[in-house]
């Protein structure tokens, strides 16, 4: 059954495409994505697939029950997009201004959506049950995955696999690890509160400013200095921003930015050295600060059986040249929760476009689209392995 | 008679006070001005003293000729208002949400207004003409003082006086300086051009927050190793902005920013030096940047006998009970340029309100209401001791 | 035999405590251990065991041919010690001023000299032969390792063991790597020409402190943001000498540090942003450099087979609670020379001494002597063990 | 007689460049100027006026007492050397290693002998006191003047003139200032107490070459941001030692520098800002330090008349063809002291070397040794415009 359901993905691959490139113009932000979920919605409705919406928030939850006992696998895509003005000059360009796919989850929803309607076809012959989680605000803490499975969408779950396209290795590859592979990622925002004033009188302020360039240049020595070189850590600031008239000093400053890691005692040395610089920081400059730390998604974590089936499956496509396991990325995943109450694994699915090095987050990222109907096949391959474990 | 105009000055105040707080609660941005032109073109309307709209800009001028022959002497106040936030508790805050007066150019204009009403009644005995210069764009270079002298405000004037309350001195204080009096002010704007990418990825990108940073901390040298410390220069960076996503590194950061100088030899050396550190900066972390640098305003520099006179007849008034010369003020001020072009003298009013400590541009900053009447009367008493010189 | 030796080396224990102290008192800075050469030779010449000096340098290597006949394999031991000034409050503390064997060779030798007496004794049963590698100069690149293997030393070795006495692990731990063991370690000297001048006077000179702290702070970014954060890398400044008077501002600076790494390519990278960034900074404060960058040892790469050896042998030592691979060190070693010429491994033995939390190179250092007869013990298991291979 | 006067300082020109040559060649640092203070004492001795030694330390006190009665003048030449490495390339070269006359103290020495030569011969028709005040320690805090003073060397004065070489305005200038004509100077000491390590393990350490690092560039802020502009003020570093080995991480690091300032508010306020950034840094970097802050030389605050009257007598020398006012320099002087106790004035006397642009306190430092005869010319000048005061 799996080769004529691969002629099926091979057949559908065109609607993947064209629907990935309507999603890819109407991107939406985490939290956001009312348009995508509806769009996800209809989509199911067409096919007579039965479907939950606003499973805790935008999420969409389809079930499709096979004709034959078995067990309950979820596959799951995320669909929100990023604050990213789109940069690229391709007829499918976001028509948003100031959003952009820049991560492939409209791929991820397009890969879903195309197998769902294969799948449909062969629900009469299907062991087990398909749950296809769609999943609203990966991009942003909390994330959507945590409030989906408080709403109960791993209940009948056995095991539960999700792709990434992943834009920087080539078609042709899936990659995995059989432990930790992706970082735990959190979100922090500094708040200077200094003294603002005439930008000719700087002895009477606080040059927010200032204080704020102390403290991101400080920041780098928690990854240079104070974390074990053979440890993995970053600490970035993606936004600073701080005045707004070029003759007034600034009276505060805001830093937001993110911190990954590996390994759980990392993460805690890195929030007491934040707070330790800004801490002192301030003391030097005699202003005050607030620091909000969130702890965002724990690293992911596959499992190791469900990793190497991955591997296993993948390896037997003609299409992949290369299924490894790779060391680990620094990006994060709330795909992380449902590692934590179920077995499964997250696996990258190889879709450089050729010709455009841009990688994840980039305003002139996109991917090799072919790379849907191999993720998809991969998908459905775990599935049907899983039911013979 | 100048006593009577005292008295009358005394009388319309109440008047003054009364459009100070209504220009208050509709401050608008330099350049932008367009209702607060209106409403002063319209108080010599009723008036029925000849004026100008449109001079250079947004300007009004407004001529009174005396009955009797003399000098003709300008006058001026400033109408533009500060993108900031009025965060005072007062009834005549500001209604226009991040405009602010806090800087006290209302204050300059409803001191100019009331001044020309009381001397309209006294047109019949008046020697000379007075001309009220009601300037846009004092806070903003390149200002509304050029192009209204361009326009001609200054052709048949014989010498020119300004006046600025000012927040942090007593009230009974005129202040002036027989030289240098107020520094010269340009703007910079550097734009940074790194790399953008995904928060957890630092190593494939050119941080834009963290290379700003850089540029800022290393530009406090510049004052405090590069210039003669017997000099006086101010680099300030007033604006920061990098980012938009807490997970995304920024591709550029916009620094924006202000130099203050006594002198033109430490501002072409500022310049040169901002050039360096930045390039320098840059070729640390392999990116390119552009450096806008927009010389402002230069030094307001008094002449002598004029600034002597401004003294003299503060001196006398009873309400004064300081009148001296000081060390210059860092401030830039347009009216540099009327210097440039005809004698004349710039000061300050002591303008302090009990229990209101902040400086100019700042969210609560505020004036003492009976300045006004001073500089009234220092500004017309000036008027007719330059009749007699 | 191994069981009597084992027992020999408990009775000769006390000596190996003996020797070990004498060399702590009077240590000697790499390519100066001129008289702790002369001490091994002596004792070679009184076991009567054939030994060549000079080395290479300062370099002793004994030979000890068994009866029987079998492999050749050398043991290392290192002899130098670090300028460090000795802070330990012990009886056989340095009495050497600014001299200290903060590093554990003290105990190498020791342990070395103490199997070297145990195994003469053994002569008449020994199959193959050992080769005592004493080296000199570890401590300093380019060391002794590189022109003891050019003399000849390892002509006709056919493996090579070596032992690390370890502080931060406790006694009965054997530790190694299948692999990289210990990092790449390079050394770099930066030296800034500013220009000099009066204290006062800071804008007629190029300060050399302020221009090194920059380089210094900027220099943490190579850590922090351009390498890749799943790679290794440690880039330490390790002395900053500038000026010498008050009130005079330092013409140049010299910073001399270490570059650690466990991959070339990232060597590589960090030599390019090193010298990308002083040449930035000193772009900025138009000031001139030089860099000499002196590649060191290259990373310890052990052979599998004979760190799997070292594992086996030493997991059957009653004294060794655990033979484990662990992660790989950031310390650097030119025993790295030995393992690119010969099959072979090195390893740690632990050796922390109760209620000395301190590691190596600190004033405090010190370790716990039992740890030399387990070294020994293994040393001599693994060449029995490699007879057999 | 005062043109007499010049004529005998003329002809003993030679041997004050003799004297300056020999005093070159043998520097000594301050306080330990034995050698010199006794090459004083000779000169006097053999000249047959009275004299003490060992007066507050290595001072030298003569006394010319004239055969008229008069007033008592007190004229003071400083005689210590500095920590710097003479690299001029002259015969009259420093032949100590490391120390050199890089302020011209020699050339004040060698003038007060040769005027003190000539005066001598003119005893019988002098009126009034000569008093020659030859000071050790000027070049370093505490300084000679004070504990000289203590011991009453201005008992009878009336009145203490003082000299200084300047190398960087030309022969024939004088210059000095009516109130303050030189900087206040401080010292201060930094020590850092990080924790040291092995080089490859910097999470482990609190790397004191780090923390020194930031100070210094934080430092910088104190003259950027949070000294009124207007004001003057200087913060200098001269010395950032730290660590001794390249693979180590420095324990500890001493930072020792200088404050420039021209009035008291300022100082206190600098104090203030340094402490605050320096234990703010420490907080941020968890750990300790002491700051030894030493305040120094007050401003030189010249006496008005006094200083009107080197003005004038300048003026009249034909060698000089400018005697005027200047802003303050930034440069300390222990003059300072004496000027709280008595009237008087301090001035430079122009001796810029053709070819020869280095400042004082710089390697290549020298001067025009004509300059002397013109410093002794306006000494001896202002000695008889006072007597008639």
């Amino acid at each position: 059954m799996l080769e004529k359901i691969y002629q099926s993905i091979e057949s559908i691959y065109p609607q993947m495409v064209e629907i990935r490139r309507y999603l890819h113009q109407y991107p939406e932000l985490s939290f956001k994505e009312y348009k995508t979920a509806q769009y996800i919605a209809n989509f199911y409705e067409e096919l007579n697939i039965p479907y939950q919406t606003g499973v805790g928030g935008n999420g969409v939850v389809a079930t499709l029950e096979g004709a034959k006992p078995g067990k309950t696998i979820a596959l799951r895509a995320d669909f929100d997009a990023l604050p990213i003005q789109d940069e690229k000059d391709v007829p499918y360009k976001s028509k948003i201004d100031g959003v952009m796919h820049a991560c492939g989850h409209d791929g991820h929803t397009a890969t879903l959506l195309g197998l769902a309607k294969v799948m449909k076809s062969y629900q009469d012959k299907l062991p087990g049950t398909i749950v296809f989680l769609h999943q609203h605000a990966e991009e942003y803490a909390p994330g959507g995955a945590k409030p989906m499975i408080e709403a109960g969408v791993l209940e009948n779950v056995d095991a539960v696999f999700g792709n990434h396209l992943w834009a920087t290795t080539p078609v042709g590859t899936i990659e995995t690890s059989k432990g930790v592979f992706m970082a735990g990622a959190d979100r922090f925002e500094i708040k200077i509160q200094g003294q603002g004033g005439h930008g000719a009188y700087p002895h009477e302020t606080k040059d927010a400013v200032v204080i704020g360039s102390q403290i991101v240049t400080q920041l780098q020595q928690i990854v240079s200095r104070r974390i074990d070189p053979l440890e993995t850590a970053v600490v970035t600031v993606g936004v600073f921003e701080a005045g707004n008239a070029f003759n007034i000093i600034a009276d505060t400053a805001r830093l937001v930015g993110t911190v990954r890691y590996l390994n759980t005692d990392i993460q805690e040395q890195i929030i007491e050295e934040i707070e330790r610089i800004i801490s002192g920081i301030c003391t030097a400059n005699d202003c005050s600060y607030t620091l909000d730390y969130k702890k965002g998604y724990p690293p992911v974590i596959n499992h190791e059986s469900e990793a190497t089936l991955i591997l296993d499956v993948a390896s037997k496509l003609p299409e992949v040249k290369q299924a490894a396991e790779v060391i680990p990325s620094m990006g994060g995943e709330d795909f992380a929760y449902y590692l934590q109450e179920r077995p499964g694994a997250f696996f990258f699915t190889g879709a450089q476009k050729e010709g455009n090095p841009y990688p994840h987050h980039h305003p002139h990222f996109d991917f090799d689209e072919r790379a849907m109907s191999i993720a998809a096949k991969t998908l459905i391959s775990a599935y049907f392995a899983y039911q013979e474990k």
